[in-house]
């Protein structure tokens, strides 16, 4: 222990005029500084003064009992006293019998400590529109909290320590168990917990597949799809390429005339997005053969694969062949996306890549959200809770197609045997007009041009009559208001639309 | 709704011969595949038994009843009761009165399915040596399970709907107001909420920071740290430059020598990772004063602010200029790894920057364990927590540097005033003879050579007399180690010690 004189010795010894700093370790942590000599008395009131007129210590802050501060700092408890008072006589404390003594309420708020401008507010999602259409989010009001809290608790409870501490990259085994068994009898995916990897939501995936080098070269994509996806892309240097959407899907045939540099292909199978077909049994089966034929990959987003209101639910395309599918979901549309947890089920040979990726010690999503899944998901209470959503929505869907049969007989409704939303077909032309017509009405919702991919070769076709999905629309979705703000939300988007057939 | 015949035909009208696509939506969501035609009882049992014996179906799971299938297929109640007969004789399923109909526990393991070979396990944390002395990580069987919790229920059952839908990416506000009084009350940062931007962690801040270009250009760091942050950057593209590191922290002056194009250091002021000794005040006025003179930056890591043992707490170096330095800090340390949850403070400049590298939908970190972290803070659950890791920590410590100054006196020991570990110099040149004797004992630590820059001019130095960090030594990490476990690493550690001076 000779060091006790070398490194420690600097840390005790200051110098004179250098500053001490004290602590309080009572109450709350406090921070102050004292100078090294002087009165002790003062120099306690400067260093309390300044801590509350910087805004360290903000209004209604509780300061330490006298006596406790006194033997944290080494003085005598009526240091302490003569200091407080002095900053109550000044008006930047007070004392109040039977609550100690606090900042008062008064003090300057931080703003004003001049440190630098208040930041302009960071873009967020637009804070409640009067009549929120927008697609992309569930009911946010019908998070179910209480049964989520619960499963929480449990699943705290009944974990072994180790979980608190640094975790497997590849995410907590007990959420991959009950993933496998999940997305094994309600999507038909066929895996095992080994190649499964918890992410964050499907943006995090793409980041790791295309950030990181997993997957490289250019990558087809829907013609449809979110410009979010295609910008990530862009930003990772990576080029995407567009095939066409039908009512039947991405036209994957098309993969063979876009030469051997592509060898990856984003798809959104069971509910084209935004448009919403599903993908023709014919092309599930084409677009695997490509990928055996080329060793390419399918990355498949399931995004609301639980959402089917027919009797006829689409299984994952990855079921067909899981060493040429990688398979994504998360809990983003069935529970919610402020839990950022969603997981990728990927081929044996790019479980080690994608963890690499990811980075050794960075779990990224929360451990403990992640067994409380696992926990919620093996008791049955996503099951249910999933179900009582798809009625739910399902009537919206039917709310929503009812009324546009009757006030806007003309509009075609498209994609609604699934997912969160339609798609409303308008008059060739007419979708700018509507657009900022049904924003004027309060109405937030977007037109399908915004989810078109630059390089889409799509016709101004999709007028009556035209089987081809493209041209003009509005992508409506009906999950995301209150269910007492929907039928309001309809009704306006009814009006309208009324002024346009 | 002319669509009807269109989109939605394909859909609805299989061609003959094709497969239908069935489910079951009462119990749990099952995913059936039955031939358009054909008897229904053997291809309901063709199906069954495919989904068992592919894993689709796992053992133990529950079969619907019989007549929530048949009202969902379509099929007569009896079919569904002689299929699952069929089954049941056949072993694929197990029928009990009371219990219904399960798959059977013999089912055949999802590895069987031949759909690829089972990766090899991905690197993850070594799971368990027989004494845990790494540093990095906090006692996690001492996470505060009840508090957590029953802070996570108070703040979901307490927060608006819209907390549940697409947040702010710069994280929740009521986190954000919760660490901005915590922070100036505790470590003396000055900001406000809108200039910090919660994350992962360390890494993720690193990630924002360089990885998206914030920062650009070579970045000085200190001579010793983690090899994970060096190697991140260095994926990122970003060149490293070392500061030679002393007993009073990084010899901050060297940057002036570095040349224009370093406009950036990470430091760990409060505590030099892993050496161990706080920055000198005069260095401390003195990289700020650099970072203004040059336009520059200070990323300060946080990394264990809160555990000082000693009456002496250095606050932030951010507080001496919050334009010039990002402050970056975690619950990992204090709380859990598990968590993912940490918050860089940042000049108001860099706000806009680092929120479009987050990613405009991408929250990262749970915004319900946000919340969570909110009510704990602002409950005092998060000092009281603080408060008894620190004593249990400096228990650990005391045992420590008394069981090494009994049994290995010539070891000099530093970093012992802050921290959860603390560095054990050694006689040069026998660092590694002496990790390889405490592997083979059991005890997982590291050395710090695995800690220094590639391009660290250390000498050989810091045997007995020598002041300068540097030369060879351990890592002895007290706070992995659950508390029943500590004392027999710490004798363990003191035997492979013994045979070395």
């Amino acid at each position: 222990m000779t060091e006790a004189g070398a490194g420690q010795g600097a840390e005790q010894g200051p110098t004179a005029g250098s500053w001490v700093d004290v602590a309080e370790r009572v109450g709350v942590d406090l921070h102050l500084e004292l100078p090294g000599s002087g009165s002790r008395r003062g120099a306690l009131a400067d260093a309390l003064r300044d801590a509350v007129r910087s805004g360290r210590l903000s209004p209604g802050t509780r300061l330490p009992p006298y006596r406790a501060l006194a033997a944290d700092l080494g003085v005598a408890r009526n240091t302490v006293a003569d200091a407080y008072a002095e900053l109550v006589a000044e008006g930047w404390l007070t004392a109040r019998q039977g609550s100690g003594t606090r900042v008062a309420e008064r003090a300057l708020p931080l703003g004003g400590t001049g440190t630098g401008r208040v930041p302009e507010e960071a873009p967020v999602r637009d804070p409640g529109p009067a009549h929120d259409l927008r697609q992309g989010a569930p009911d946010a009001s019908a998070f179910p909290r209480s049964a989520w809290a619960a499963a929480y608790r449990r699943a705290l409870s009944a974990a072994p320590a180790a979980a608190f501490g640094p975790g497997d990259p590849r995410g907590r085994i007990e959420l991959r168990t009950a993933l496998t068994e999940y997305l094994a009898r309600s999507r038909g995916v066929r895996t095992d917990p080994g190649r499964i990897v918890v992410c964050s939501g499907f943006a995090h995936a793409l980041r790791l597949l295309h950030g990181e080098k997993v997957l490289r070269g250019p990558f087809a994509v829907e013609e449809y799809g979110l410009a979010f996806h295609r910008d990530l892309l862009r930003g990772a240097g990576v080029r995407t390429v567009p095939l066409t959407v039908d009512e039947h899907g991405a036209r994957v045939a098309e993969l063979g005339a876009l030469g051997s540099g592509v060898r990856g292909v984003l798809l959104t199978p069971a509910h084209q997005f935004p448009t919403g077909g599903p993908l023709h049994p014919e092309r599930r089966a084409a677009v695997v053969d490509w990928a055996r034929g080329r060793g390419g990959l399918v990355v498949e987003d399931d995004y609301d694969g639980e959402f089917r209101y027919d009797r006829k639910p689409v299984g994952a395309v990855q079921g067909l062949d899981p060493e040429h599918v990688v398979y994504v979901g998360s809990v983003s549309k069935s529970l919610s996306p402020a839990l950022r947890l969603g997981w990728m089920v990927l081929p044996g040979r790019l479980v080690r890549d994608v963890v690499a990726a990811k980075g050794e010690r960075e779990g990224w999503a929360s451990a403990l959200d992640q067994l409380a899944l696992a926990e919620f998901l093996s008791s049955g209470a996503y099951d249910r809770h999933v179900r009582r959503m798809r009625q739910r929505y399902r009537a919206r869907r039917d709310l929503l197609v009812g009324a546009l049969a009757e006030r806007a007989p003309w509009a075609e409704v498209g994609g609604v045997a699934a997912g969160l939303h339609a798609v409303v077909r308008l008059p060739s032309g007419r979708e700018r007009e509507v657009l900022l017509a049904a924003r004027a009405r309060g109405i937030a919702v977007e037109g399908l041009a915004a989810f078109r991919h630059p390089e889409a070769t799509v016709g101004t076709g999709g007028g009556s009559g035209s089987r081809e999905p493209g041209g003009d629309g509005l992508v409506v979705g009906y999950a995301a208001a209150a269910e007492r703000a929907y039928g309001a939300a309809v009704e306006a988007l009814c009006e309208v639309l009324a002024r346009v057939g």
